[in-house]
């Protein structure tokens, strides 16, 4: 059983109607929905207004994989909170990081980079094509997908170059963008997946849903031994 | 229920009593007999003596996962038989080579470089260190493990950088040499181990059967779909 | 001053009348020309008719950087000049490979899988895109540039994940490509790059044949040391 | 020209006598020696007790090339002067790592990860093997080369996975480590190598300093565009 927790800023959907009428009860409460209907998953949510933002210790201690949303309020979350679920993350915890998520405080952290992008909001179609079919955060996709209404962005976006790349999207207006990249950081396992405007109802798509599920199981953390560190004496007589 | 053939050229056990003494039943034997006491793998062993060398079409149609050891007779595997292993690479298939399977024709042919290494008999010890703790080939393994004796392998080792280096040697005599890599070719994983010389009992080393159980289950097909390729219908009307 | 070769099957230009029109005198020559005009190359050229297809041995020593075009006769290069150049590679020629020669001999032998893609030659615009802003190969390039008339190559493309990604091309009829990856194999540097459609003016692009320079820079030989392999003594007593 | 900054904390030196009968100028000093016997290279140095620690905007944006010697005083270092150090990096400007510079706040900062390892002091032998000889910071090496006393660094090295591995180091007392790391980060480009511990004489070796001068000329900005980023009008029009 695998032991994820979602995790969305749960802002514009206070604040924004049109936010509100595509997911009434969280962006969180529709891409937990993905999931809850796979097998071997244990699905929790936590939002930035609950306190420690939801992600105490005990929580991340027993989350396998944790998925962050954020938009709006990436400065309003802790500092404190993005240590920890680092701390976490180079421990084993896996991460999957959507859309907006670019701009995170942790993402960022775990990036070295800025992770900008040119981006633009005229709800144009997004073609995502797997670029790595031995992959398994590929496995039951057909070889793309559409997504239409869709934010686009473009690159060049300002990562690593991913350890994998999986996904490339093709956009209406005329861009590219390395749309699913993997990570790994410390003993953490890390899926960058670009889909997820807010105004628009990408966490229903099926095929959406498929790699957010597919992800997980690949971020799962991989049970290696944790390595020690600091001072180390000989193993073997130095001559 | 990953399906696993265990491929042995099974020529030194014939000639050489040394190999016969540590390996009576063959040293696919010794591997299967690692991967029998797994869950979830289903386990069948061939060799170069049978026809088609145990590898009819129908028989890698039914592997998931098929394990490579070779030496002394890479030249007689018929070069039919390595093209369509080749093939099933290609769709999909995982492959794990073992040590002198460094210098097979299938490995070979996947990694498009000469393969070639330094190499010393001598009985030595080998320390296998674990660079890469967020990987499942290094699940339930200490940080590093020690084989003796073994024989050196040392670099500058002739393959593609590793899409994942997972394992490095150190070596007695005061080599180095990167011993389990991962590669993506086609739809195939690749994993190449080197631990494995003929005269000493390496294969019944718990961790090295341990390395090679993860090896499988991580190589087993991704379940991406096949790319379709050739000409191709715009899906886009053409300005 | 880096020496670079320039080599074309030179067919189609033969039996073609509306590739002669574009490339009168050759693609190579026209590939030859935009390198003339740059600082530190001495370039000559070779084709498929000339006796060992003009890649004898002496060429192939004094030559930093062979450039390889080829579409229609793949199969017509003789098998012991392909190796003779996978040799030279090995030890330490840069290798650029353009379009259609993703099919050629030489290219599938060093990319180990079967280098098949998506094609279609309507006509249409190509923009690629830099995605590595750091690399050299994108020296003196603007974020993206566009080609039209051009072929297109569609995903999946069959090659090893490439050590860099340094091109993305988007097709108008809505496909993905990644048009610019670079590979070591041996101690040899190899560039592929996508356009180039032999009935198109590709390779008069001023862009283009600044990202073909660029390439040969970056991939002129190391200077490193020719690995030694075989048995080796140890270098250090052993216990 | 390339214009190359060394940096040193320049601390050991000033209360450490056994580092200053090493290095009586400083660490930087005969780091930069080693660069201005090298052509095309013009070399300047900054220490930490230097106004701005001797990096001020104006002798970053003169930089193509910043090296980094740091170890008891990385705390010291003003995080203003860190944001500075690496928004020139994702501009471009490339940076070489020296040693314990492992655990400065730039380095972890690019990294995203701990960066910790394991370590030892014991005056032991170190043999850093090439594991990538088409790589030019190989350029005029032998296939491995032996410094002797040096500090052991070991496995397993917190850092993100190389794009690229130069070096593979041996150490007596039975460790291995990833000696020799490429990154690139935003338009940077990033060296990290080990050695050089600072009561030991490391930085006369002559073939650390040739690894140090590859390392600049590697280093050096790539001359791409400025990637142009945030909102982005359509390139194509929107059906």
């Amino acid at each position: 059983m695998i032991k994820v927790t979602v995790w969305n800023e749960f802002r514009h959907e206070h604040i924004h109607e049109e936010v509100r009428e595509v997911y009434p009860d969280g962006l969180h409460r529709a891409i937990a929905d993905g999931l809850e209907a796979e097998d071997g998953l244990s699905v929790r949510t936590a939002t930035l207004p609950e306190p420690e933002h939801g992600l105490t210790q005990e929580v991340l201690d027993g989350t396998d994989v944790l998925i962050w949303w954020g938009h709006m309020a990436h400065h309003e979350v802790d500092d404190e909170i993005v240590e920890r679920v680092h701390r976490r993350v180079m421990d084993g915890m896996g991460l999957i990081v959507l859309h907006s998520g670019h701009f995170s405080k942790i993402f960022k952290k775990l990036m070295g980079t800025s992770c900008d992008l040119k981006w633009r909001e005229a709800g144009e179609k997004e073609r995502v094509w797997v670029v790595d079919p031995a992959h398994p955060i590929a496995a039951d996709l057909p070889e793309y997908f559409e997504i239409k209404p869709e934010e686009m962005y473009g690159e060049h976006f300002d990562i690593p170059a991913p350890d994998e790349l999986v996904f490339v999207s093709w956009f209406e207006g005329g861009e590219v963008f390395r749309s699913g990249c993997t990570y790994k950081r410390g003993q953490g396992r890390i899926f960058y997946f670009r889909p997820g405007h807010e105004t628009y109802p990408t966490y229903y798509h099926p095929l959406v849903r498929r790699v957010i599920a597919n992800g997980v199981r690949w971020a799962a953390p991989s049970g290696a031994a944790k390595p020690v560190r600091g001072n180390h004496k000989p193993l073997e007589s130095l001559g």
